[in-house]
């Protein structure tokens, strides 16, 4: 693969990631604008999220992968789908992506760039939410793949749209997202200070995916 | 097939069905939680549900069926696809499964985790609602089957959302889940003593559904 | 075609329209049961229909067409794609069937089987809703068929989808379904004296769309 | 290309924006109507709105292409796609079919056939708000049509449904629906004093789409 190729992935999964923040931020202030109703205000979250999901990784799949997700990375980068040189520049560009997210949100709110997120999200249910959230999300991605690669910017997109729903802590699944929203003081904010406990959540969480699907998925073997 | 087949067969149907059980159950506790309008909690509960069920009936259809559902792989079986002897197997890993995704809900949100549910769901409407629910689940099933096996996801996650709202029972259509949200004491839960009631109708509507759409989908005869 | 495969046609066409209504008027009493607000009623009244029509216009086009509505029978019967001596059955059927789909709805919560429906929906607004929801809808099947038939449902579901809030009278845009919604006294329901206003805009809308779409889908000519 | 298909590219384009513009402002009524929850108003239009933008880009696609928006014309004419010739018509068509789509909703809705928004929306916030909704939709068109054209009716239904939430403009992202939209002074309107900053807003957003993505998107080069 040519540099200049890197050069586009790179940027490809900045880009994405930037959008799909922008979606997850500008969409709870708009509905948490619009609505006193909490589940509202998540629907609308949700709907925006997951269908944005299955656009930008369908349009930038076939340029970088469209992992938009350190932990995503991770889990290609030790299956060797991802060398390994390339795996820390992918996750600096899905910071500094979901960063100019944020920012984009804001500026379209009419709100101050950045502002650190006062929400408090801690405490083992919400870590055993984001762990259970990011397993889920690997699974899917790993098992997508192997039944058909065009299923998976839908199924990525379902699966998050129930997620939302069925983890306490609306699933983040997501350590570039988590800190792109650590720093927004709005409906989908996380304090700065909560963001170690549900990175490592999410790794422990793609990690135990990563080696139960490899086993799940093994092809049989001839005289098993 | 290999013995070790059938493991991991019988493992994707344990976490098929934990997926979904997890799902139905947490959604049910977070639109609950956060709204006091019935409405907008079912359809929050409604959109998770749907939507995992498209997930994981593609990922885990390729290893198991991707049953996750008694009623369904004992209409299998009668259709002699799936092999007697593992149908009982299918059914233990299916409840197992199942009882596992209640306690995933209730440890994410923070809850005991199990508690017997005191929600009364009893009488003839929602026997009939249970009938007609697992009847129209099964026929989208094998209709979809005959229409083209790649349809059959979405349509059932399709015909589950829709079957959440125009049944008055809002479609439980499945023993083993049935029994998972019998142990659960929010917003999807069904009383233990209200079971049997339950799984006969859903059987009863099964087996209906496989005698109707045998005579309906059969290959016309050459001279008929 | 056999005369033993027009069996299963009509019966096909009198099964799919008893479900469909039975998911129009079942989602609508649930719905209204369960909130004040009538945005949500609509709201969790128009998923369940969106989402039944895909399923079931899969799983039985195959079969009959899949039709559920006299006037797109009409339309097929006037393009000779449905003979004409098996149009007047199809219509039997299909008004057999959406009655029966009302006493499903009630049954299932407990109503009595019929009762006529007290909702007046009248006047010019009301009659050109029905018309422009028709034509849509007959333009977006001829027009599915013309891109590929297997979008077709996939297509009427969201149609319908769109179609029950844009027009004035939440499109019934289907003489079967609107008689068989004139037996409910709930959410869904039409005064039975309404009906034929409602019919009469839906075929003129549907004729309206079979004239269109012919000019606009035909195949260019060599030389024009 | 005959004289004769151009007719009917044309008549398409009016066509499809006309019944585009009666589902956004249709919906938007019914929406308004039916509740005080502006969240659950969006989430009506924007159901509405995404539903119908797959079905019409779909059956019309094979036709004229399915722009609906002289932005999207205007891309396709500078990448030579749409002879310039060709281009004023488009845009002619797409502004008259929006005209005739507000006439339809308002008589659905038994309003007067055209009234001038009184609605503000202006200001930087919204400007940026437009430029970044408009970036979005070219790049998830132009890199919709790379990945596969068939995915494009779905990709555009979906990244509308979720711009409708992300974007403080709720996303206009049209010239053509955007003057359609200052005639009716209902929810979905905008003050035709409004009109020059959103369109300019949109244009340059569609131009910055169409040069970032001629670079993402080129074929590698064989020696780069």
């Amino acid at each position: 693969m040519s540099a200049y190729n890197f050069q586009r992935r790179v940027f490809a999964e900045a880009l994405g990631t930037c959008l799909l923040v922008a979606t997850v931020v500008g969409s709870g202030i708009m509905a948490d604008t619009l609505t006193d109703d909490v589940a509202l205000s998540l629907l609308g979250n949700t709907l925006a999220t997951g269908a944005i999901l299955v656009a930008l990784i369908t349009i930038f799949g076939p340029i970088s992968g469209a992992h938009f997700n350190p932990a995503v990375s991770l889990v290609f980068a030790l299956k060797r789908q991802l060398p390994r040189r390339e795996l820390a520049l992918y996750i600096v560009a899905q910071c500094l992506g979901g960063i100019a997210g944020t920012v984009a949100a804001h500026l379209m709110f009419d709100l101050a760039p950045v502002e650190a997120s006062l929400k408090v999200r801690t405490g083992g249910a919400q870590w055993f939410s984001e762990g259970v959230a990011t397993f889920g999300l690997v699974a899917v991605i790993l098992g997508g793949i192997r039944s058909d690669p065009k299923n998976v910017p839908w199924l990525v997109g379902l699966y998050i749209t129930a997620a939302y729903w069925f983890t306490a802590s609306t699933s983040f699944a997501n350590p570039a997202v988590a800190m792109a929203r650590s720093l927004t003081n709005t409906f989908s904010g996380i304090r700065p200070l909560d963001l170690p406990g549900f990175v490592l959540a999410e790794i422990v969480g793609a990690l135990c995916a990563l080696a139960l699907m490899n086993w799940l998925l093994r092809q049989p073997s001839a005289n098993a």
